[in-house]
C-alpha cells in the first residue's frame, strides 16, 4: 500500500470473487487470507493505522474468536457502514482502492457516492495487493468442464440462447456481459469443480444476437465439451480474453473467428462493403431497430468489466437469466423430486443409525421415548463418541451411497445444543462439540445430484426436551406449516409471504433473524435467486410464479442454549382454487422433501386439528416415497416416526 | 386556454384542494365542475382536441355513468399514468398548464420528469382557468374557528409547538410549512367546519424556533378563538399572506408583529446591530448550529409555495405532525374508547330498528332467523319503502343522539345487494335501491364526535343468505379476526400484515382491491396517515406503533351479486407476550368498536375454535359497554345477536 503510486490511504478487501459468488475456491479467499475470519460473508478494511472487518449477526460470535486484536470487528446493522465509516473516519481527499474485479457494479457506486461527500476517491487497482503478498496462495484449479446433459437439463443451449436473445430485443440491447458463474453454467448446460459445493465453472459469457462466447481456462475444456459447444454456437476463448473483448463489444468490434464465421471473414478481406454489413449484423440490429445497448446485471457484474464501458451504452439491469434459471422446466422438477426423494432416504438412514447410536454409546431414551422422571442417561457406555463433525461424515456416507450423488451443496451444519443457536455454526473436528443426549441437535444439509440440488434442516432431541424447547419447536413447526399451505394470487412477492412463518413465533413474543426462504438450483448453487421469502423488502425480489424453487425454513434460537429449524424445498404451482377473483390465478406449494419431524418434540395441544392433519398426511406420505430406498429395520423406524396423531 | 400566454397545449385539473385534502369543500370541487365525475379521486385532461378523467378501481363504473361522451375514462392501473400520457401523446415542447396551488410537490416534480423526455414544459398558471369560467362557483365558507379543548386534545399547544421545535432543530431547519388541514388543526387546538366531514379550518401555519402563524380567513376568527391563539404565542395572519411570508420565510425576513416581538423591534429601529442579532434568532440558530433548511412535506405542500423556496435551502420530508398526530395521547385515547362506545350503541338502535321495520314492511325472517324453504317473504306488506338513502338517514338520526355528535365523518356508504360491491358506493335518494329482504345490506359509516372520529362496516341479510354468502362473510370474518389478533414485534410496518386478512379469502381463490387498515383522527380525518396496512409497499408508509389507531376492514365483492366488510378500529398497544426476543418489544392490537357480527351470515363449520372464543368474547363486551346506552327491547335484542356459540 505505502509503494503504491497514487498513495493509498485504504485498501478494501471484499470477500467476493471476480463474479461476486457466495462461495469462492481456496485461492480467492482473500479475505480470510488477510483477516484470518473463515466465514461466508465479509469485508476487510485495512488503513495505515488500523484493519476492520465488518459481517452480519450470523458471525459475530466466531469473527470475536477468529480475529486478531489487531482488528476490529464492525457489526453490520450496529456499526455503520463501511463506506459510511469511511466517508466520516478517514479525511477529506482520502484514496480508497479495491481491486475491482472483486466487486460488484451496485456495490461500487455506492461507495462511490459515498465517497463524494469528501471529496474521497475509490482507485481500482490494476493488481491485487493481496495476491501479491499471499506466497502460499493456491493455483488455479484445472478441473474438467462437463456437459449436463438433456436428460437433466431439460432445455436445449439452443433454446435458453434463443430466449436470451429474445429478451436482448426486447430491451434493445446488442450483447449481454454474463458474470455470475452459474448463470454462465446454466446458460451453457456445462457444469463444473472449480467451487467447493457448487457445480460451477469459473467463466464468464458474452451473447450477441448473433454470437455466444464461453470465456474459460482452456485446459478445461475436452473434445467432447468443445463438440457440445461448437454444435450450440458457443466460441471458446481463454478466461482472461473478456478484458479485451468487453473493450471489442464497446465499441462495436467484436467477432467471431470460428469457422461459420471465419469464411464469411476471409470473404470479407475480399469485400470490404461486405465487412461492413457483417459487423452491422453483429451489433445485434435485429428487426431494423437501433439497438444500442449492453446489459450488465450491477448486483453480479464486477466493476472492471462495467468501467470498460461508456456508461451511455450500458443496461444496468438484472440478468434475464436469473428468472429463467429460476423457473425450472418440467425436466429439472422431475429430477429435483427424485434427488429429494434418495436424499431424504438418506436423511432417515441417519436418523436411525444415530437412533441406535445415541441408545448404544449415551444410553439415551431414544428418537421415540423420554426417559422417565428421574432415570438419568448413562453417558458414555462406551468409549467411542459421537461428534457433530463424525455424525456429519457419517450423513455423507448416506448421501454419497444415493445415485447420481456429486458432493454436499454447502458445509453441513451439524449442531449440538448451544452452537445450534449459532446460524451458520460449522463444526471443526479439532474444537467441535460431542452428541448429548440431553441436548437438541439441528442439523441442516444438502447435496448435490446430477438431477438436483437438495436442502433440508430437521431438529431432533434423544432424550427429554425441555416444554420450552417443545413449545418453540411446535411453534417452528407450525409456522413452517402455515407457509406451507399457504395459497396467494400470481404476483405475490415472497416479501408478503414471510410473515406466515413467523406468526407464531411473534405470538410468544419469539422471532429469528433470517429469512424465511431462498430459491434452490437444479444441480446449480443451493442459494439462488432472484426471488426470496424474507422479512425485509428487496428491489431485486422478484413475485414468486409457477415452477419456481424456495425454501420454507423458520427458526428459533436462544443464545447459550438451543436452536431450532425445520426446513423443506417446496416448489411453487398453481393452486386449485374454488374461485379465480381477477382473474389473477392462485399458487400454493408442493413439498418435495421427505423426512419425518419428531413428533416427541411437539406440545400437541398447541397444533390445530388442520395441522395435525397436514402433519399425518406428510408422514404418510413420506412413508410411500422413501420406501423403495430403505430396508427392512429402516422402514420399521420410519413407520414408527410417521404413526399417525390422532386428531382430536 | 385558447387566450393564455403563453399558449397551452394542455390544462390538468385534479381534485385535491390549496391543501391537497382527500374531501374538499364544494367550491374546491373544479375537477368534478369540468367532468361532471362526482368520485373523491380522479384528475381531468383538457386538451386543445379533447378531455379525458383518470380514476381509480373504485371508481370505474361510477365514472362511466357520469361522464359525457365528451369524455374518455382513463383508469389507473390499466390506462398509463397521466404524465405518461402526455408524454406519449402530446407533441414535443407541448405546454400543460396547472394551478400549482392544486398540485403536490411530489405530484408536480414526478410530472415535470416524465415532461422532461420530449421537452414538454409544466405552466404554473398564475390563475385558476376553471374558477374563471366556473360562474354559479359557491362564494368562501365563513365558518367559525373553534377551540379544541384540553379535555379532549390532551396535549397543549405550548406542548406541541415545543417538540415540533425540537424536530426542526435535529434536522437543522429553521421553519416549517404545514399545508395539510388537519396538521395546522392538531397543532394548535382549533377545529372547524370547512369541509363536509373534516372538522378542520382551511389554513396554513408556518412554525419557525420562536414564531408560530396561523393563516386563516379573519372573519372566521372569534375573540375566544384569538386569545387561545395569543396564549400559544400564535400570530393570526390572513389566509392570503402565506403568499408573501412564505418568500420572507425563503430570505430570512419573517418577522411578528405581535406585542412582545413588536417591543424589540421598536427598540431595533434605534438599534442597528440588535436587528442583526433578533434576525438572527428568527431565522433559527439554535444551539450555535447553522441551521439554514425550510422543512416542506412533498406530498402535502403544494407546487406554488414550495416555488417560492430556493431548492437549495428545502427539507423535503415527511412531515413530523403526521407522526405525533397519529400518536395518540391518553386523552384522546379514553375518548375515541367512549366515542365508539356510543357509536356502536347507535349501530345497535339502527340494526334493531332495521330488524323491525324489514319484518314489518317486507314480511323479512329477519336479523335472526331464516325463513324456512319454499315460505318466501311477502314483499311490501305495507306501502312505506325503505331507501339505501332513508336508512342510512336513520341511522345518523340515532347518531345524532349521542352526546359529542357533530356530524358524519363520510359519506355513508348504504348499500344493498349489487350496490355493496361498490366499495366506494354512495346512494343517492333519486336513484338509489331499495331495502330487499333477500340481499345482502352492508352499510361504512361514521361519525365525528368532538371525544373522537368512528368508523365502522357491518354487513347483514334479513332473510335467506346463500351458502356462498355464508362462506365469503366467514372468510372476511376469519380474516378480521386474523388481523385483530396478530402479535409483531415493535417496528414491523402495516404492509406486512396486510397479508393476515387476505390469507382466508385467498384460499378460496379470493381478494378484495383494497387495503386493510388506515389511521383514524381524534376528532379530525377519518383516515389518516402516515402509517397504513396496505399490500402495496409505500414509501411513506411508517411502522405500527403503541398507541396509533388503525382500521380493520378486509372484504369481498362479487360484481353485479353482493359485497361484504367488516370494519372495527384498532389502537396499536404493547402486547404481553412470554418472551421479548431481541429486546424488540411486541405489539398488539386493541378493538374499540363494538357492533355484534351476525351469526346467521356465519358458516360455524369453517371457524377455528379459537376464532369462535374470539367471537364470544367479542361479543360478551359488546353487551357489557353497550348496556347503559340501550333500552331494555334493544338490550334484548343485543343480548339474542351476541349469545355465545358453542366450541365443539
Amino acid at each position: 500500500m505505502a509503494s503504491h503510486d497514487p498513495h493509498l490511504d485504504a485498501l478494501i478487501v471484499p470477500s467476493e470473487d471476480y463474479h461476486q459468488s457466495e462461495y469462492v475456491s481456496t485461492r480467492d479467499k482473500r479475505r480470510e487470507f488477510v483477516s484470518g475470519f473463515t466465514g461466508s460473508a465479509g469485508l476487510a478494511l485495512v488503513t495505515t493505522s488500523d484493519a476492520r472487518l465488518w459481517t452480519d449477526g450470523r458471525y459475530f460470535l466466531q469473527a470475536t474468536q477468529q480475529l486478531s486484536d489487531r482488528w476490529k470487528l464492525m457489526r453490520i446493522g450496529e456499526d455503520p457502514a463501511v463506506e459510511i465509516w469511511i466517508s466520516e473516519n478517514l479525511p477529506a481527499d482520502a484514496t480508497i482502492a479495491v481491486d475491482p474485479w472483486c466487486v460488484s457494479v451496485d456495490t461500487a457506486q455506492r461507495w462511490e457516492r459515498a465517497f463524494e461527500k469528501k471529496q474521497q476517491r475509490l482507485i481500482q487497482l490494476s493488481r491485487n495487493l493481496v495476491d501479491e503478498v499471499w506466497k502460499s496462495r493456491p493455483p488455479p484449479e484445472i478441473n474438467p468442464v462437463i456437459v449436463q446433459p438433456l436428460e437433466f437439463a431439460g432445455c436445449s443451449v439452443a433454446e435458453k440462447l434463443k430466449n436470451l436473445r429474445d429478451k436482448l430485443s426486447q430491451e434493445e440491447a446488442r450483447g449481454i456481459i454474463i458474470t455470475a458463474l452459474d448463470e454462465v453454467a446454466w446458460l451453457y448446460n456445462v457444469r463444473g469443480n472449480d467451487v467447493s459445493y457448487c457445480p460451477v465453472v469459473h467463466a464468464f459469457a458474452i451473447v450477441t444476437p448473433d454470437l455466444a462466447f464461453f470465456y474459460v481456462d482452456l485446459k478445461k475444456i475436452s473434445a467432447e465439451v468443445e463438440s457440445h459447444l461448437r454444435e450450440n454456437g458457443i466460441e471458446v476463448r481463454d478466461y482472461g480474453a473478456v478484458n479485451s473483448d468487453v473493450l471489442l463489444l464497446a465499441s462495436n468490434e467484436l467477432n467471431s473467428t470460428i469457422k461459420g464465421t471465419q469464411t464469411k471473414h476471409l470473404n470479407d478481406e475480399k469485400c470490404g462493403s461486405m465487412e461492413i454489413d457483417l459487423n452491422k449484423t453483429g451489433d445485434g440490429q435485429a428487426g431494423g431497430k437501433d439497438h444500442d445497448l449492453i446489459w450488465v446485471d450491477p448486483a453480479s457484474c464486477c466493476y472492471a468489466l462495467f468501467s470498460k464501458l461508456n456508461s451511455g451504452q450500458v443496461l444496468l439491469q438484472q440478468s434475464p437469466l436469473a428468472l429463467a434459471k429460476a423457473l425450472k422446466n418440467p425436466v429439472e422438477l422431475d429430477g429435483l423430486r427424485k434427488a429429494h426423494i434418495r436424499d431424504g432416504a438418506a436423511v432417515v438412514q441417519f436418523l436411525v443409525w444415530l437412533d441406535n447410536q445415541m441408545q448404544e454409546i449415551y444410553g439415551a431414551s431414544g428418537y421415540f421415548l423420554e426417559p422417565e422422571d428421574g432415570i438419568h442417561e448413562n453417558k458414555h457406555l462406551k468409549t467411542t463418541k459421537l461428534s457433530e463433525v463424525s455424525v456429519s461424515d457419517k450423513l455423507e456416507c448416506f448421501r454419497a451411497s444415493k445415485e447420481r450423488f456429486k458432493g454436499l451443496s454447502f458445509p453441513t451444519i451439524s449442531s449440538v445444543g448451544p452452537n445450534a443457536a449459532i446460524i451458520h455454526y460449522q463444526p471443526e473436528s479439532s474444537t467441535c462439540s460431542e452428541l448429548d443426549p440431553d441436548s437438541i441437535y439441528l442439523f441442516d444439509s444438502g447435496a448435490q445430484y446430477q438431477d438436483g440440488t437438495t436442502d433440508i434442516t430437521r431438529t431432533v432431541h434423544f432424550g427429554k426436551p425441555s416444554a420450552h424447547e417443545k413449545a418453540c419447536y411446535t411453534a417452528v413447526l407450525k409456522g413452517h406449516i402455515a407457509l406451507d399451505t399457504a395459497r396467494f394470487p400470481d404476483g405475490t412477492n415472497g416479501h408478503a409471504l414471510d410473515i406466515l412463518a413467523r406468526v407464531p413465533l411473534w405470538n410468544m413474543g419469539l422471532d429469528y433473524r433470517h429469512g424465511t426462504g431462498h430459491g434452490i438450483g437444479s444441480y446449480l448453487n443451493v442459494h439462488e435467486g432472484p426471488h426470496l421469502i424474507s422479512f425485509r423488502p428487496h428491489a431485486r425480489n422478484v413475485a414468486l410464479q409457477s415452477s419456481m424453487t424456495v425454501t420454507d425454513e423458520p427458526g428459533y434460537y436462544e443464545d447459550g442454549n438451543f436452536g431450532i429449524r425445520l426446513e423443506n424445498v417446496l416448489v411453487v404451482k398453481d393452486a386449485e382454487t374454488e374461485f379465480n377473483f381477477g382473474d389473477k390465478g392462485y399458487l400454493s406449494f408442493e413439498h418435495i422433501t421427505w423426512a419425518p419431524y419428531q413428533k416427541k418434540l411437539l406440545n400437541l395441544s398447541l397444533l390445530a386439528p388442520n395441522e395435525i392433519e397436514w402433519l399425518n398426511s406428510y408422514h404418510s406420505e413420506c412413508r410411500d416415497f422413501l420406501a423403495p430406498f430403505l430396508d427392512d429395520a429402516e422402514m420399521e423406524w420410519l413407520k414408527k416416526a410417521t404413526e399417525p396423531i390422532a386428531v382430536n
